[in-house]
């Protein structure tokens, strides 16, 4: 099978309800930068792959970073003066803000109050907070409960651990018929929010699956790893093989109901770019392309100038554009495997022309062949798109454009440009130039 | 008399009637891709131009294809049971399958239907049809008369040959101080055909003509070739001498009331694409440019990849672009003297730039000159236009932009800066680069 | 003090007055290409700042050109019968052809008819008109008064000399720490007519004496000259300096109410292009930006293909794009203080921004450093624009983009994109490569 093929596949099985399954399994996990909940959730992806865990000290200096101490956390909460769980961490691990150091004690709610964060305009979501990098604790709640909150005397307590342990990351490489490769890479240190980036994770452990089970020409490197800190370590433990990577993409947000979004790479005019274009034109769907910005996902540190990546960052609706990021809002109802779908099925439309994209030397350039006596022509109008995918084929084929191109300039999607280049190569009218 | 005097002239005379007077002498003769409706047809453009005539003979290896054996017809018919012609090839010779072979048999309406071809939708019309590579017969009628054919015996005779010949072309070279060529092409495969290609056919004659009587910087080379096999047979046996062609147009469909379309050369932005824009810009008409694409007409062949030659397509409505195309409605009626002449002007226009398009220093680079004492500049506002024309010429001027460049950069006319040009050439203030 | 305390300084002050008091005291001066109105006119700019002035005799060669004769005039009038005069220098020196040879004569009215000049379109106001290299008298009055002469004899008096003397021009140096300049330019040659260009002369008199007040990079050179043939003659005498000019600008028309216009230099894409481009996009207010073409103010002498320096210019309304332009409602009514503070400004933006272009190395290159433990990222969103001014300065800082193009790709004003580039060099994540 190649991978053409799969996406044919992948449109007659369920792949949306297999992906959303996997969300709904790593939902309820309290995942950070650190810790078991990020071991748990790669434990659940290698049912699916056989991941590789790496596991990095406490103390590790990665460029200008150095791997934080790990973080634990068993239970938390806010009881009131009779003794109920107004703020239950286990409830709800989004209610501690994450990377909590540890707590217990009988405060006033004015002493409280600096440590509760709430959303007022939207007072039924809980909010997600992080203070990775400053030693801090916090709860976060829905402004209604907040508002019920009486003065009076509340116990504190974050059962919460910081202690030496080790960053850990998930890394997968299925081996192609070349060393180049592209680099798939997904976020995995948000608690119980769906979409950012549950759905990044479940779109790439389910991708990896069926890109298994086909015969490929780059290799593929699928990385599970925590924002920035994560990212940043890989790079430091690889930057001896990251000239191997001729293409990438970030994924995440890939489950939201809002159109497909494409944010270039920071060269802007790599094959992937083009890529990328190339298959949202043709989608049929209405969509959205951005020139790189340096804020985001990890492509912010893929793309940094030392490194200069090739890798963009497809998701749905950008990172921050719509109201549930961030919040409990962002939750199991809010992606959809009909979108998981899509994304899914788009992603391997690229990887199609990424493995498809070559460059061919026309074997009869002066003139066009006789293409009747090889069966090909069958005579505009009479033969539509087809013919002049041939022609156009022939003619840009001079050994400076790729299929891509080819395809581009003839507005013509690259599978009939491709299917062209075939027929011209089993009758020897096209010779690919070697990789 | 130097081009631009020709391009005055031509306006005063009528060479609209002139182009339409060879358009009527050629249309009743049934031409293909070889054969003597061919030879014939060069005979009356000999009338104009000292034309060379070329065979080829048949089997002639011509890069990818074979000189096909040469077809004669001297009638054909579909006799219905009372003797009578209900198809007569002596009334129009679309009335046969071009390339058809000999056939004399009896057949009933059922045996015959899948040879006879209409145009429902205009149901008048007898269309274009031809079997050039593929053995077969067949008529073409109007499809009323079709309707009109009932159930019976036919007798139908095709009294064609197919035999071992020769492919003939006509070429005519007229030298310039240059050996640098401009190559202006026409098919002249097609029958009874007035805007394709007749008036190609008219317009290269006429134009051939009056450009011999003139002093010219280029050489220009005329062919008049079948379509498709001709030029790549031309291109074989002149392969050794493309290089010296450094413009080029395939003309054809000059005759029709649509708007003047350029078709760029596949390099895009060749000296001839910039100089049919500017002249088209300037016509004061509605135009129509489009980018290469590799359907058509001659120019298919000269931009294929390992040519690659500077050439563009000039017809009015393209190719396929009018319903009469390929029918028998593309008679004497639908092309007009005053859309033929408009065509011959605007090429007359393109050569001029072709010919005057030269490279200037200016002398005086540091500063402007004095240009009053030299009585060159009467005073913005007074002076209008052509102080501006100088003043961009000069300014221009730095070895590095051509006349048409300038022309194009300030917005003025390329004929206002050629007479700024020889003005500031006449106080010495400007020197060309030499060819 | 740098420039961008001076832009602030300049605010609070009132600059606008402070100019219009120069133009008011420069009005009354009858100037011309040569002579002591312009001697005048140097000596009381010289009351702002030490400018030299050079004296170029009479009959020198500058490249094209000769320096004409110095032109003086005492006294001009037209005389009618009773001795009245009809026309008077003495209450407008527009009403003499600038550069009029002498004339003592009486004459009939149809013989003075061809030697007078108006403006029947505008029958209130007096054309301005030179004769500087065409030996000429003449004289300018309004449409309406022309109208009252009666036929009869006048008495004809124009006590002008045109000697052997000098072209007079000014020239002030500001040194800055590098000898690589910014040359700014206006010219001093138009008698009573406000906009063009006693406020170009106001303009850059003010603007000299406030930045030799601050400590600078470049240096500035500043020409008080003559049109044409003044910034010939400085530009012949003056060759082998010019290399030193980094960037330019010519400043007229600095005062009316019309948008900002820039006209861009004649390489289109210098840094001083792009910097008008980047201060008038963020000045909040409408401006239009012009191609360069060889015709307005003295950057066709800079733009010359023999020099083509980067200079562009600036002013409100174009030359000859008003209809005061030119004439004597060209006057103290036409040009209002706040529009001459407004170009001022500007004008000191651009300043700043050249002053503080410079391009820088990240230090850090491989990941984001971690801006946090360095106290310099407070979190998006809620840092708002400055963090992601520090990520732009950052990701983009890879030697080959300097903080002007920065500021473009991100979309962030110079200013705050300058004052990351600060913030960052504290922290040594980024250093200068040297100028």
């Amino acid at each position: 099978m190649n991978v053409t093929d799969l996406g044919v596949l992948l449109k007659s099985v369920d792949v949306g309800d297999e992906m959303y399954r996997v969300i709904r399994e790593l939902y309820p996990l309290c995942r950070s930068i650190t810790g078991n909940g990020v071991r748990e959730t790669l434990r659940i992806i290698k049912k699916q792959i056989p991941l590789q865990i790496h596991e990095i000290p406490t103390g590790t200096q990665v460029f200008d970073w150095t791997v934080p101490r790990e973080w634990n956390i068993s239970d938390a909460y806010v009881k009131d003066s009779r003794g109920d769980r107004v703020i239950d961490f286990q409830t709800c691990n989004l209610h501690v803000v994450n990377y909590s150091v540890p707590i217990k004690r009988r405060m006033s709610l004015a002493e409280l109050r600096p440590h509760l964060f709430t959303l007022p305009d939207h007072p039924d979501w809980i909010p997600y907070r992080t203070s990775y990098y400053q030693e801090n604790w916090g709860f976060c709640l829905t402004h209604k409960k907040l508002m019920e909150m009486k003065d009076g005397e509340y116990e504190v307590c974050i059962d919460s651990s910081l202690e030496p342990g080790f960053l850990t990351y998930g890394e997968y490489v299925l081996p192609g018929q070349s060393s180049d490769e592209v680099l798939l890479s997904c976020h995995i240190c948000h608690p119980s929010l769906c979409n950012d980036n549950l759905s990044g994770i479940a779109l790439l452990s389910i991708l990896a699956k069926y890109l298994g089970q086909i015969s490929l020409r780059y290799s593929y490197r699928f990385l599970f790893i925590p924002s920035t800190i994560g990212s940043i370590a890989w790079l430091s433990l690889n930057e001896h093989q990251l000239w191997k990577i001729k293409h990438g993409l970030v994924i995440a947000g890939a489950g939201d109901p809002g159109k497909l979004t494409y944010k270039k790479t920071r060269r802007g005019d790599a094959e992937i770019d083009k890529t990328l274009l190339h298959i949202l034109k043709n989608s049929g769907q209405d969509f959205r392309v951005l020139a790189f910005y340096p804020y985001g996902y990890d492509e912010r540190q893929f793309c940094s100038p030392g490194f200069n990546l090739p890798v963009g960052c497809l998701s749905r609706t950008p990172h921050g554009g719509y109201p549930e990021y961030h919040t409990s809002a962002d939750n199991l109802d809010f992606v959809r495997p009909q979108y998981l779908a899509d994304t899914l099925l788009q992603s391997v439309g690229v990887i199609s022309v990424l493995e498809n994209n070559k460059t061919y030397v026309n074997q009869n350039p002066k003139g066009e062949p006789q293409l009747g006596r090889r069966g090909l022509y069958r005579g505009y109008p009479h033969g539509g798109v087809d013919d002049l995918a041939l022609l156009w084929v022939l003619n840009m084929s001079d050994g400076s454009h790729a299929l891509l191109d080819i395809a581009e300039r003839a507005g013509i999607a690259f599978a009939d440009v491709r299917k062209a280049a075939e027929a011209l190569m089993e009758s020897n009218l096209l010779k690919p130039i070697p990789d």
